[in-house]
This record gives structure tokens, C-alpha cells and sequence, in this order.
């Protein structure tokens, strides 16, 4: 059986995992990427290191970020949230960026990348000596989908 | 430690998954959806109900796929593919869907969905009485990377 998530249904989903697929365009091209996430119930934060999609997003604010729960094929839950890239600065930063690192890295050693990129090793060698950039999500939409598996018919006694 | 996959590594990773997030672009807004797949080694072949990404992949062909295997956040690996949309139709369909189905369903129930669309339940109730359309990648590009954790720095004796 599928159906729509409740409002309810996508807040919990969203509060209850740190890692979101997030698309962006450039020029017609799609892009995707895993990151790690924080929702404070009213945006969407992501801590990044510079790269592509930093570049797209600069050029681009539109994304859709894309949140799961897929137990089975026929078993899942999933959370579109649509919006638009906000880049923060100076206190806004500050006060996101210690709310972000202490949901997201509770548990991680310091040292954790928290982007999964897909840059070459020569952009790479660059980012990592660069500072990561905070930037949140202005949510415009959201919406959810779940499958679950068909009931059983009862027998016939 | 964070580095590029080898292309054998990447073909692993696509051979071992079955489910991927599709990214698709419609006048510069993403679009982002969960998807079963196949993968032959040359094309990743798709099955979908009608909905907003067939209707976005329709006018736009460039797709960008992402595949992954996310053991914590510093033990990952992650593909990318990009490439076209091409619609199969014919014996070229027929062929593709066996393979298609007895890669991906060999162990589900028949009346298993096979998408995870985010459409509205008007649409939803239409899509489920068409048939699924076979879509495959004509892919252009792969790329992967991966992030182990820091191995443990040897002990003074």
C-alpha cells in the first residue's frame, strides 16, 4: 500500500535522520550528493567543504533535497524538501554552525569530512585546507511518500 | 582518509546496489527520487510508473545518478553516473524488462512497487492502472569517491 506522509509523518522523518540527498542544476545538468544534515524544524542546514556543488549552489539556488527511510523495496518512507540555498555569514553562521556540529557530530572523532564530494584529488587537496561553508535551506515545500507491505488476507476458517 | 575509487571499484559498487537516487532537471529546478535499478555493465535500466520524472526526463535527457554505500559517516563509498535517457520501446523494451525484473525482483512479492514517486494520490491511483515504462542510461561519465576512517597511529614501544 502507498500513500502520502502527514505533515507529522515528513517532520519526523526529517528530524529523525542526518543524511540527505541534495540535487542542484547547472545549465540543465543535474546534480546529486550525499550530505549530512541538520533541521531545526524551520530550515535545513549543511556544512560543506568548497567544491562543485558549492559552485552550482552559488550560481543556482534552487535544490531539492531528497530523505529516506528504505527498509525493503516495499517498505519505506521518503521526504522531498524543495527550497532555495541561503549561504550564511558572520553571527547567523556562528550560532548555526555550533547548533549543526553538535546535532550532526555528536558521536564522530574530530577529524570526520562531513560532505561526501566527488571532486578530483588536486580540488580536493585544496578544499580540505579550506574553511567549510554553512549554508541552510529556505524551505518552500515539503512533501512524503511511504510503501508498505500489503496486508495479509485472512484465512478462510 | 578520503580518495577516489578505480574504476573496477566503481563498477563493484554499481554491480553491487540496487537502488540508486536519480537526479533530473526541469528549467533549472531539480528533481530528486529514489529508484530501483539494473545495471549490465553498460546501461542502468530503469522501471517507472508515469509520474513527474518520466515527464521531466521526457524534455530533459541529462540524468546524474548516485549510488552509495554509507557505513557511518567516515566509512563511505559513492558513484556517480551521468548520462542520457532513453526510452525503450519494442523487442529492445521486452528483452531489457526480463533482465530488468529478474535482476531486481528475484526476491519480492509480484505486486511490489518499484518506484517511489512523490506524485499525489490522483496521480498515484492513475499511474498504478498504466503500465511501467522501461527507461535505461546511455552513461557518459563515472566517477567515484570513498572516506575510510584514519587508520590508528602505532604505539611507542
Amino acid at each position: 500500500m502507498m500513500g502520502q506522509l502527514t505533515s507529522s509523518e515528513i517532520e519526523n522523518l526529517l528530524q529523525s535522520q542526518s543524511i540527505c540527498r541534495l540535487a542542484c542544476c547547472e545549465k540543465g545538468l543535474p546534480y546529486i550528493v550525499p550530505v549530512s544534515y541538520y533541521y531545526d524544524g524551520s530550515h535545513i542546514y549543511i556544512q560543506t567543504l568548497r567544491g562543485r556543488k558549492l559552485d552550482i549552489l552559488r550560481q543556482n539556488h534552487h535544490v531539492c533535497l531528497q530523505v529516506d527511510q528504505i527498509l525493503s523495496m516495499n517498505q519505506w518512507k521518503s521526504a522531498h524538501v524543495y527550497g532555495l540555498f541561503e549561504e550564511l555569514k558572520g553571527e547567523t553562521e556562528t550560532a548555526a554552525r555550533a547548533a549543526f556540529i553538535n546535532s550532526v557530530y555528536t558521536l564522530m572523532a574530530p577529524s570526520v569530512t562531513h560532505t561526501f564530494g566527488h571532486d578530483t584529488q588536486a580540488q580536493l587537496d585544496d578544499r580540505q585546507r579550506l574553511k567549510p561553508v554553512l549554508f541552510r535551506i529556505r524551505i518552500t515545500q515539503k512533501t512524503g511518500r511511504f510503501e508498505n507491505p500489503e496486508p495479509a488476507k485472512a484465512s478462510i476458517p
